[in-house]
């Protein structure tokens, strides 16, 4: 009889599901995904991702957005080192908080002041807490679809949540100013605010950038009403422009969720809002055990910093483009339908002819294979630490994915 | 004319009010202490803390519960150094994640899996989540003026707040097992579970002890309804025992809820359940972006193995006794009345004839102008860094204090 030897990530999901439910939760599960995926990590660097099958990989999921400079970035090490040193967990916040505050409030055009939270989930439900305290109203307007984080009010899976979590929740279309002119009259005059996600990137859909007009008419929307427009730039905000995904279409929100990729992988969220609602966000009570942590804050400032010595918005623009161009002509030279959407810092590749996401489990794990980690449903990220050399070291891969499948 | 000298923490605080709502938000915004309290802070070692000013104290907040062993603690930092140079926010959990929930599960009773967040609200929410999702009832029990987070559900400031969030809130007293029963039996056939904290730690108040004969009614009430028993032990969690705060009273939760202390001031949360609740638990969608951070478990791991090194629990209380004992003697020799509440690792101290708290503000503003920092109202906090010599000198401030008191 051969023993079956496993694999320390083999091991470690036996573990797993000893002592953690479904062996792993949450958008980091690897059952989401195909099999051939790791579940377990143990080590970063730059764009690089190694298992702890010691598999090295290209990595184009950044953490699901975290990661924007690249693992182990020195300027924000360094920074990350110093504040350390210091403290980063007292019984105030340190000096950082203003100096990130006063850096957000610089960069962003709509932002006159920020607070910090955690998680982007604590920084959406803040901005819908804020909508209702500076209103008075209760309606929030939400599109069909949207993620925007994983409790009772917002959860994409309610297992466990009311009717109530839900009672003042309005649906809308993305891009689709008519269905929002039609929720906002549902709400009579109960309007509190409106909810966007800087673009739609919906899990295993072809991803839509905003549309001005449809933006435009938010804004209109919200002024007309007195309501607040909220920007959820938790996933994207800091890959497209530091200065609010939306400003991309000329249209300011009143308050922005910010979370993610704005400290390179450290726990961080902000909320940035404009003078209307200042009052307003000094009166709710929102705060966590770890929301002062001046270290996250350090590592944010420094990620500002490299991202705008780099212009790291252009940069991953351009190395997402460069992935971009070289699939879609590997996929013509191979005779295969691929679609490819949202901006190049965050793309999402989807097959022709796919209803079960075959072709892209089958494309995704043939790059795994070769080094590359993709997403088969879900958009992707580029960081700052990709270079054209990385990304033709995964077009390698990709041309002999796409082969693979062409051949299957 | 002279200049107004204004200090770092006046001139922080300046700009501070212009980027931050209010200069400053939540349960560390220095407007809830008397003047002459520091807003920033620069700097922590063991149960040292130092002010933007430069000011020393020995610190009895412990950042207002996570430091558990001391700031620096050189096993935590060490730790968490080697996992840094690895990698903290990856494509999914570390070995890190499976070794803590095997040592959660290892030290507490009622625990067979454990699930990990960053704040203790996310702890708290996901409990009363998975109890819903398990039994598909909507009813949570919640003790009066109990502070379980700051989310819509539960926040004790609900500004911005819907009726519907509390809809399916029904409220207790305390230790009041006749209230419990009444609150039950409220809930017709739609009891989802009992969320109690770990003793009764309410701000502005004297502290009381869980009564056992409570404890045990509301598990037989669980039992008898089929609900959870959800124990809140954000805020206790690791400084009465290492075992959950309710062990000590003989009754073992379905659910606890844990964060602060139990990676010393790295950001992390826990949810520990037992084997009626893991089926749900693998079922309900609850995730963050920093969820899977491998450091705070490492930070985590540290605190653990500290803790048990020096018997933590153990070391907290005796130099809790040391400080509840030593002013005690000295209210007396003072002739000042006051109250001494709470375990002695997590004491409160009010005075008599105090209505408005100017006994309390005095108190400890003279105890931190002599480098001691207490809270007038809110439960403190010992740490395993403090040492009889700390004590000692925290009682040579207290002594001083206590007489300008009896001098006012």
């Amino acid at each position: 009889m051969n023993a079956q030897v496993e694999t320390p990530d083999q091991q470690l999901r036996a573990r797993a599901r000893r002592v953690i439910p479904g062996g792993m939760f949450g958008h980091m599960r690897s059952e989401g995904l195909p099999a051939g995926y790791p579940q377990f990590f143990a080590r970063g660097e730059g764009c690089h991702l190694w298992d702890v099958d010691g598999r090295r990989y290209v990595d184009f999921m950044c953490s699901w957005g975290p990661i924007v400079v690249g693992h182990q970035h020195p300027v924000v090490t360094e920074a990350v080192q110093r504040q350390m040193a210091a403290g980063d967990c007292l019984n105030g916040p340190s000096e950082r908080m203003v100096e990130l505050a006063e850096r957000l409030v610089g960069l962003i055009p709509h932002a006159d002041w920020a607070l910090f939270a955690k998680n982007g989930t604590d920084a959406t439900t803040t901005c819908v807490t804020l909508a209702r305290a500076a209103t008075g109203r209760r309606k929030i307007l939400v599109a069909k679809g949207a993620y925007h984080g994983a409790v009772p009010w917002c959860s994409p899976y309610p297992l466990g949540v009311t009717a109530e979590d839900r009672a003042h929740l309005i649906t809308f279309t993305y891009n689709d100013a008519a269905s929002l002119e039609a929720a906002v009259e549902a709400t009579g005059q109960d309007l509190a605010g409106i909810v966007v996600s800087a673009f739609r990137h919906d899990y295993g859909f072809d991803q839509e950038l905003p549309d001005p007009v449809f933006a435009r008419r938010a804004r209109e929307l919200c002024d007309a009403a007195g309501a607040a427009l909220i920007l959820d730039d938790v996933r994207a905000g800091f890959r497209l422009t530091l200065r609010g995904s939306w400003d991309l279409v000329g249209v300011q929100p009143d308050l922005s969720a910010w979370s993610k990729a704005i400290a390179n992988g450290y726990a961080l969220a902000a909320v940035t809002g404009n003078d209307r609602f200042r009052d307003a966000a000094s009166r709710i009570f929102v705060t966590g055990s770890f929301w002062c942590g001046a270290v996250s804050m350090a590592a944010a400032l420094a990620t500002i910093d490299v991202l705008e010595a780099v212009d790291g918005p252009a940069h991953m623009r351009a190395m997402g483009q460069r992935l971009r161009d070289g699939i879609a002509a590997q996929a013509v030279a191979a005779g295969i339908g691929v679609r490819q959407s949202g901006p190049p810092q965050m793309p999402t590749l989807l097959f022709d002819d796919d209803p079960e996401g075959a072709k892209g489990d089958r494309f995704t794990v043939e790059a795994l294979r070769r080094g590359v980690y993709l997403h088969p449903r879900h958009n992707m990220f580029l960081s700052a630490a990709h270079t054209e050399a990385d990304i033709d070291f995964a077009l390698d891969a990709t041309r002999e994915a796409l082969a693979a499948l062409a051949a299957a």
